[in-house]
């Protein structure tokens, strides 16, 4: 099918655009079909606008950008083959080039809600990487000629194999420049905070009840200490990522690919990436399932589970200012109330936790539609990689928003803090190795119920003298020598 | 506060716009704020813009348009009470008209994840509407003078009741507009169709498994029940929807307030939009939760389930065109393959499926915020709406498109239909009250493990004469005689 | 089929139970099986509890008593009809209301993960009936005789329509016998407690932030009202559950069934159950879905979403003792710590918000297995009732205790309550209309920012006299005039 | 508080079992309490029973056996540092060993939905240890002497730090003795039944419709690639379960616990266990949060979510006899049907597909839960582990028979596979490099329309030779040379 190398079309320098109005025309194999004549695509892309016009939601840009390596990827290596010439690798890998660099994102407008394969998204590429390249070598759009987008751009590819290496590459992407960045970086703002703190003591609290005393450094360590599993977690999923389905076509078996390709194509895109991407083991399982995003989705949600329990605590912390726990101290960035003036509330706190919750809604319907595969293909594509790349964006702009806004500038109350720790009857605690974890829990009860200190109530107890409890009860003792605990 | 009505400024006829380039200052009780000088909002909304520019996920503008409702209602009925002097009710009830046509949806910039009562989305309407009064009467834009946003379009009011009023109108609207009139012509389509194969027989299938018959068009009429009962859920959950928290202001007791506002601003509501909107019985409830959105949510929910079944029956129906059930003929739309030439899919199907699915993580996501309220307020609106609405939008654009370009032209195979009821060992179900359960299975089994027909396997068993099979096995006398079942 | 009725076996007094020692055989259409003697189930149920040996859950017990009403009714439709002899019918009866007593509970010993349209349980209760109604009747256990599991005891029935009658029947029962009574109880408690501190001011609180005051009543009347509205809900649910698709037999179509059995069956089960169960109007929806189900699921997770607010609202009012909001007092049931002596905590609110997590958690898997029907069958019922019925106990189980060890015994920190309102800043918003938001906010802020008192603020700020400000700032004033809010 | 090692007394072979009727006094510092004479358990355990009686959901077994290593290695190591005499040791560790070996299950009544810390469970543990090395030592039960349930039972922690020490050791038990032995197990019969098919050419089938020939092998290849990922993320997700919280006490600081107890105790319990488990890195994050619980469900939910793509393969591969795919014969284990005799159901991926659903249900709860945790605990401990249990026991359980009885038997039918390859449209692809896509399309459609076979359509088109055709479509020829793809 390729023309031969002999008279083959030069490319030229054509800036991207066309500039024509009204309509052009371009066919498939079902028939002809009228496209804006100012927009590369061609026929199943336009089928595609008209019977998939649901909703607000588009194919993410950054599928499109995973695309282009793909695109790129195979037709570098299809040249390498043979099967391509030269010139016409040459073609499309340029246009690619323009994917890639979202330079061509206006002319991908598909919506999310379409075949489960995302075969209407991988036809958009190939139509318009085909009319840019037909540009590029000077034919007519629309002529699938000298470049098609069947047989040149898809060559050895299908989308059961080709979209789901993009959803892979796509995810990585967004992973390696935008979460696991804003994860560290929050991470780290949260660990200067703790050992800014480590020498605060507070009380502590457990069942939300006044427990024994910790500093406000550890309190902080843990919550770093989870952010740094989630990155760990998100590495690992990362991982499964990196194995792709190209090369395996149509069912998994290859069929009008090269030997070779699947290993070459995914060497590839790990030399064009600089990302250790390799070829998928099994192909069935790699176009028949979606497991691995599924994965990737549950590491995204443990990032929401941890930075809840973050987020949360920091605002009940900050609660009141005046009838709360009014521990932290959070930046007043807005006004808080249309009607209250001069209220002030943890709006960054709750953002986050919003955000926490829909990634996990998210997350949900990942894992149910990963569920859904049959026989040869999970036709739930579209759906995973949208939610995927819309969890991995609001978590990460998230952590940036919440880290410059509101966690930088946190500070701490220490005069409420120190009041707490003198107010504490949990401090009994100390006195449990002593006096036996019953009397001591006697003392406690009893200042409870009279509203006295827990000194005095210990020494009236007699089972305490003052020297014994002064000696025992030093709140500064009492929270061991470590940022992370015993 | 109010102006004396004695020397007012007169409202003149001044179309949308800003006619200004480079940035104009505004100031909230935190101070100045430079935005955009063709943009009318004010400092609040920019404050927001900056600190929670968070992923793609814009507020949705069917709030905007509510809120132009509440802000509308709001100002005549402070009119009515003298709260308000009529020319500033006359220029905010413009304002808020040009809201609730759309027009000013360019204005109404923020993001989902902010703070969670919408307060900043409140703030946003109150600056714009202030802002396009003050032009209409002459005024300085940033001025909040001679109509201010939070004294003046804000009056009687706080984001903590006019939010979820106005999610509640969005959402009602939705409803109202999209979601049920696509549900009842998706419902009404496949009436029709039952109707028109009521009498053509088909295998029944329980477990996947052959099954005693029945007709196609009782098979159609269970799907267009399941959605006449969707249809119905979603009616009674906009019941709760149509109480109203608008009145309780801050924390539900209606500071601020004047007497009988809840109620004079509900029945303004229901006049101006023609839906029977009452004063919510609790405010304390009606702010401290969001439970009847969780309700409607459910609704949705409900909807997705009933959907998925129906279009996964389809799908499989259709499957083949050679190596599967092949019962149905749905409309091919679109080549289905990038590789597989002359390949057709079921991508509405597909479609409405993964529709479904989103939906029940929307719905996830909602249910989880619902139960997150604190104290006097829930502060998870901002998801609960953005989720409400995207699932009533995407399920009604499905709706449309399922039905358009999938369901209204399927056709049947009357040919492979009658061949599986020929060929159905189930058949052998109409024996048993003839000669016993145990007797007939011996049938069917020995049937089965020898591959002859039913009829062979019958009388070869001596329980049954040729006489007595050809009576009682007659799969269409075996359907019942209604389109509904037994 | 019928035995005639001249020379039928009479039916004898025998107690429950069968005196035998190792092992009966027992024969199913595959063949003889072992059973023990000293259980009245047959060949199926052994086989299914070999072959479904799955972790330690069982098929709920109220799904055996709900089938002991459908299969009573079923025999005495068919006695009336003719199909079935009074001595059988007698016999079939007395048995199945040995099962509705739950005295045969023992003999139904079968898993929840096993066939999914729960043809298992249904056999093992035709077994069990058949073979105590043979015992009854002086016949041979095993023998089929002369009452068949099959031919008698499941007369016009199948699985498909009568496992989810009785679905229905048992989620009905626990909804009006626990639910409903145990959600009206607390709703009552709280009522009173309402009522009884109606006129208690405290400082309300959105955000988690300090805002204007209302009532302890207030408070509590919001979380009665959410509860109020759940109940609503489940009422509403419960109708749906009303439909039942016996009568519909295998697919729906009623074959096998006589002419007016589902009607008819339907008419005596609410005659039995004293509850207005009617015929399901679309069979092929009742048995291809079980969307009523998935819909009683919702209004059991919408009780989980309130319940969970309720319960975390005042695990937060009654933190402290003395580093917390402290406005609660909770009854101390139990010591609260293994280690800090005299600690108590909320416990009976944790266990409702764990419960509520868990309906949350149970209804989600309701509703996936509610989407997964295929063709004429759901065969997700096993879960969806296993699921079910324990949300609807552990939340029956679960307002009980929280009401009975928490709620009534909850007292309130007068004291506690109003330091809290003296110092509330956000009384500044009663000035609002008089002196301007920006204006007001000032004084906030200034009074915050400087540690001072709002009066105090207020008087420096210059823009309102002493006067004034004890004319407008009167806490009790502020909360409107209802225990229901504006 | 430790009796003197000179006058210690001595322990006695006394077998388990307490032979008195009636009650027995207990206290604690609440006060005195009944309890049942033939039980060890104390006043705390017998307050959680009447005070959580709620629906039947009790904590699992394995957790109280997995506490009693941790109470033996608490013992051990405080033996070690000389705070716990060595009779004291001795009494203490066998009385563990007897929990370990769930002696003393009977013992261990309470239920899930308890305190968020477990602590009652912890108290139920102490109580029963700590009476039964009572009267192994002689002593009076109930008299807390010379063992007390809090002073040395409990010496060293806090029901905070040992529950989920106890969580991590019952979950990596179920791992390792049950959930990963069966996935092997299944994967294994999955690829041998893969090798011994790998030659059988069938129609691969994409969106359900036809697509490229597959070997049956290759599909089945990647079931298995599925379940070894899935065995690879549950070895992963183990490994975040090693790391124990015991020694931080209460808050995580380790107060009253000696310096050098977290290592040392996490080091015993290892070398107890002959598992690899050490100390939290951070003592924070492990009690403050449940993340390496809730990343374990979802290494569970990720093996719901592949198993169920399997057995809905499995099934719908067997569906039929006669109207279905009918390419697998699964094992006919029972009467599928009540009412159609010879009925033969896919009961066991039913299951499987219910249990995945729940796995994926319960992963929704402890997702949630995980989530909740305030300050220094995560009070939503006993639905996390209930859960986890829950989901690991029913994966085991369902991977063992549904190997056993369903995947271990399944056969194919070559006439079936045979008919579907010759009839399969989509083998036209192979034209497609050598006649390109469009014209290859043509063929296929005009088949398809005209109900010829490809062969015929091929040749009236004129696009290619017989003899082209014959050496092109051979559907052993496409697929590929291995049995992973390509």
């Amino acid at each position: 099918m390729n023309d031969t190398a002999n008279s083959h079309p030069v490319m030229k320098d054509v800036a991207i655009g066309l500039d024509a109005a009204g309509e052009r025309t371009e066919f498939d194999s079902m028939g002809e079909v009228k496209v804006p004549a100012d927009r590369y695509w061609g026929a199943q892309t336009q089928r595609s606008l008209l019977h998939f016009n649901i909703g607000g939601d588009r194919m993410p840009k950054a599928v499109y950008r995973a695309y282009g390596t793909v695109k790129k990827a195979a037709a570098l290596v299809n040249g390498q083959s043979g099967h391509l010439p030269g010139w016409k690798v040459d073609a499309i890998v340029k246009a690619a080039d323009e994917a890639i660099a979202g330079k061509l994102d206006d002319h991908f407008p598909l919506f999310v809600w379409q075949t489960g394969s995302g075969t209407q998204s991988n036809m958009n590429v190939n139509e318009v990487l085909s009319n840019r390249a037909i540009q590029l070598l000077g034919g007519t759009l629309g002529s699938q000629h000298p470049v098609g987008p069947n047989d040149d751009v898809n060559m050895g590819q299908s989308s059961n194999d080709s979209f789901p290496t993009a959803m892979h590459i796509a995810a990585v992407t967004i992973i390696d420049d935008r979460l696991i960045p804003e994860l560290d970086k929050l991470a780290s703002t949260i660990e200067t905070k703790a050992y800014g703190w480590m020498d605060v003591v507070k009380v502590g609290r457990t069942h939300l009840e006044d427990a024994t005393p910790l500093s406000v450094g550890q309190e902080w360590s843990g919550w770093a200490a989870q952010i740094r599993a989630v990155i760990s977690e998100i590495r690992h999923a990362r991982e499964g990522l990196l194995e792709l389905a190209l090369g395996g076509t149509a069912v998994g078996t290859g069929l009008n690919a090269p030997a070779g390709f699947s290993v070459n194509v995914a060497s590839k895109i790990a030399e064009l990436t600089g990302k250790p991407f390799v070829t998928a083991p099994n192909k069935f399982m790699a176009q028949g399932s979606l497991d691995p995003m599924v994965r990737a989705s549950a590491a995204l949600r443990g990032a929401a589970v941890s930075l809840m329990k973050i987020a949360n605590d920091m605002r009940w912390l900050a609660s009141g200012p005046r009838c709360g726990f009014g521990e932290l101290k959070l930046p007043a960035n807005e006004p808080g109330s249309s009607i209250m003036p001069g209220k002030v509330n943890p709006t960054q706190c709750e953002a986050m936790v919003m955000i926490s919750i829909q990634v996990i809604g998210d997350d949900t319907a990942t894992a149910f539609a990963g569920s859904q595969g049959n026989f040869e293909l999970n036709a739930m594509r579209p759906i995973i990689i949208n939610n995927f790349l819309h969890s991995a964006a609001i978590l990460a702009d998230g952590c940036e928003k919440f880290r410059t806004y509101s966690v930088e500038g946190t500070e701490i109350d220490r005069d409420r803090i120190q009041s707490y720790v003198d107010n504490n009857l949990m401090l009994v605690t100390a006195l449990s190795p002593v006096i036996g974890y019953q009397k001591a829990a006697h003392i406690a009860e009893n200042a409870a119920a009279t509203g006295s200190t827990l000194k005095a109530a210990a020494l009236s107890s007699g089972f305490v003298t003052e020297a014994q409890y002064d000696k025992v009860i030093v709140p500064g003792n009492m929270i061991g020598t470590g940022l992370v605990g015993a």
